[in-house]
């Protein structure tokens, strides 16, 4: 049987290395479009951040690795530009010039997504980035040195903008920020968001709300930005605008699509053609508190879909039951923690919700060290049902959130989670955590 | 209605509190032996680890509070020695040797646990001392200062042990354990709890395991400990073998006991007295993994333990699910979580179990600062439900526990908790969290 997968990240490596494993006999071809396969996208902020790391440490798994241990057929700079459905083949071109056709039985599409590029005039200059593959890392860095940019940018306060932010302050660089939308981080309480500010001007990086690109052009000493109100000169911009699936191969091979665009895919990780799979950034998932369609890319849930994808080609019948959308970042100091639905998108979806932020401690009473540790939850004022959380705070943020996760797939009460028996030690929380006594106050308004 | 609490410790004041509040109207009196109410017992090794701070750090509210902002008949220095049932009143003694009679109407029993003593010769010398009270704390606290001692000798390396060993350590003393047992943490596997032999020993703390203590004897020096092999001299020896409910008042009064000889307890609170319920360190409670009685004397479930008996005792009907006997305790630099049931403690409840552990890191691959963080995870064969979880690692354990006992609450199988979809960036886990990669690991011995 042949199995290829276009695009070889990390939903589609997951794919390739899990049905050799899975099945020995399967021939697995990756037709990957760049050099680069199996990076820990999520870590090049960090890299950008320290001058003497090389970009490649991000690599977990090298090409040749790929080839001769696992007996994957993974071809670099093959671009795939159609896909024949009804000749089960995808058609493609090599930087040289060359065409390439390859048959397959089963397809799995892991094309990713890419970084939204800035509609404005001057947006293509050359000193005008962003983040999305390991190339991009690579330029970002090289700019940096051969430019001796001192200051930067960045359009746009979402978490790879805000992650950057620190990479770039890190790197000795004054950092401007922008942000089109009139708050921050609109997935949690606005008290919360101002949290990220302050952290942001503790540091002394700029950040201001509701103000639009308009252009950007080049200055005697670097670039001027255009923004609606006023100019801002710098040295470097970075664009962390969002990013958009690679869906336009499956488009234009007529399969269907979901939200934002996104690859339509079943349970089991199957496209509207059963004979192709998608998995990844490109494609879409159903989210577990709502029971819709949802397009949610993160790194988990690509190396999961691979997976399952393959475990599906390989003959076995797996169907995940989706995602609940946790994440969690750093700014600084801060962690950053989300899951499940915030109040407005539990409206949308049709809840009649209610949230409670509460601001607790990160450890006991009077131990040393305490930090202000904020909880919001939302519930499903009907049914009690627990929607969703998000925390921010200098420590227990970060893997607390995991515990909220788990009872959004139980389809927990908030008085359920309320009566969960978690732990206590001084340096790690108050007696009852502050989980629970967000839960215990969110209670009272059901 | 006159509602009576016997001990001022978090289960009592913490119900004396709530019942105030449900209902301004009951009259509240409290009964505590000692001059101590409301104070973090939890956080005393902590305190004794600083000479410089004052042991009532950690009194959460002074007595005088209770009694004018809540209303709260707070009687200190008032030891209870019996509960006559059938008059409906208990009756004790203060130390000036007076007696007392109060009436109630409920009655809540939250006399705690104490210390398990010496059972050796010698075992009651001064210098001989364990840790409970905060008058026990303050005790220790004195005679490191008025004795100088340099050395100390820790019986016991269960948490308290352990904990206190580091808080000596940081007094500048010289600090041996030693262990009955022959292994260390009998709740985890035992290459984790060699974990934390390896970090004693990181920091110069001696620790045996399989020694038994038979006899102390005064020294010219101090003091020397007789074990089964060999002598120890010492300035100080502190018992941490574990603790003992103090259930004797409801043993005589005729009120049935449980595991442990703890007081036995319905789901709300009820002991075999309609009128009488207890709460804290000296009652049971279920096991939401087995459905059976356990004592597992934690301050969380004392809190909530006292919450609840109070909103029974004002007319509510509320009954807690029970405990999963979820932990955390910090040593030196090692955090050490558990729920639920270990693999032996899952085959004495009837299951048919099978763990695995796993070594996974604290971060993404690549990022700075990674920590080995060692995960193990119990599942029962049959039907694949996650029964229990313990964690060991530099970082990463202590909140993420909570993940577990969630699941475990929510009664949730090993391939329900593999789907979850959890938190990632680069700071703070891999992609696949460490609890993930446990539950693929022990699917596959499913």
């Amino acid at each position: 049987m042949k199995f290829v997968v276009i695009g070889g990240d990390a939903a589609g490596m997951s794919a390739a290395s899990k049905a050799r494993r899975n099945d020995p006999e399967v021939e697995v071809t990756v037709l990957e479009a760049s050099t680069d396969v199996s990076y820990s996208a999520c870590g090049m902020p960090y890299n950008v951040a320290d001058a003497d790391r090389d970009m490649d440490d991000l690599v977990v798994r090298k090409a040749e690795v790929f080839r001769a241990r696992q007996g994957i057929d993974l071809r670099l700079d093959h671009t795939v530009k159609a896909i024949d459905r009804h000749g089960k083949k995808v058609l493609g071109t090599t930087t040289d010039g060359g065409g390439f056709e390859v048959p397959y039985d089963k397809l799995l599409i892991a094309t990713g997504a890419r970084a939204r590029r800035l509609d404005v005039p001057g947006g293509d200059l050359p000193g005008v980035k962003s983040l999305k593959s390991l190339q991009d890392g690579r330029e970002i860095k090289s700019y940096l040195v051969e430019s001796s940019a001192k200051r930067v940018l960045i359009i746009g306060m979402g978490y790879i903008g805000l992650e950057m932010a620190e990479a770039f302050h890190e790197r000795g660089m004054k950092v401007e920020m922008v942000e089109m939308m009139p708050r921050l981080l609109p997935y949690v309480p606005e008290e919360m968001a101002d949290l990220v500010l302050k952290e942001l001007a503790s540091k002394g990086v700029g950040g201001r709300l509701g103000t639009g690109l308009k252009a950007i052009e080049s200055a005697s000493a670097g670039m001027r930005a255009i923004l609606d109100e006023g100019e801002l000169d710098t040295d470097m911009v970075l664009a962390g605008i969002g990013v958009v699936p690679n869906s336009e191969l499956a488009a234009d091979a007529g399969l269907e699509l979901g939200p934002k665009n996104a690859i339509a895919v079943d349970k089991s990780l199957r496209t509207s053609d059963p004979d192709i799979f998608a998995a990844g950034d490109c494609a879409d998932a159903y989210h577990v508190v709502t029971g819709q369609r949802v397009w949610i890319p993160l790194a988990l849930r690509a190396n999961r879909a691979g997976w399952a994808a393959a475990d599906n080609v390989t003959g076995d019948s797996v169907e995940l039951p989706g995602v609940v959308g946790t994440s969690v970042f750093k700014v600084f100091d801060l962690e950053v923690a989300a899951t499940g639905l915030s109040v407005d998108q539990a409206a949308e979806a049709g809840f009649d919700p209610v949230e409670n932020m509460i601001k607790s401690r990160s450890r006991a009473h009077a131990h040393p060290g305490n930090q202000t540790l904020f909880v919001n939850l939302v519930a499903d004022r009907k049914t009690g049902r627990l929607l969703g959380g998000s925390m921010v705070g200098k420590e227990g943020a970060a893997h607390r959130i995991d515990a909220v996760a788990v009872a959004l797939h139980a389809g927990m009460t908030v008085p359920e989670f309320f009566q969960c028996d978690m732990a206590y030690a001084p340096p790690f929380s108050p007696v009852w955590d502050p989980l629970l006594t967000a839960a215990n106050q969110l209670l009272k308004q059901l």
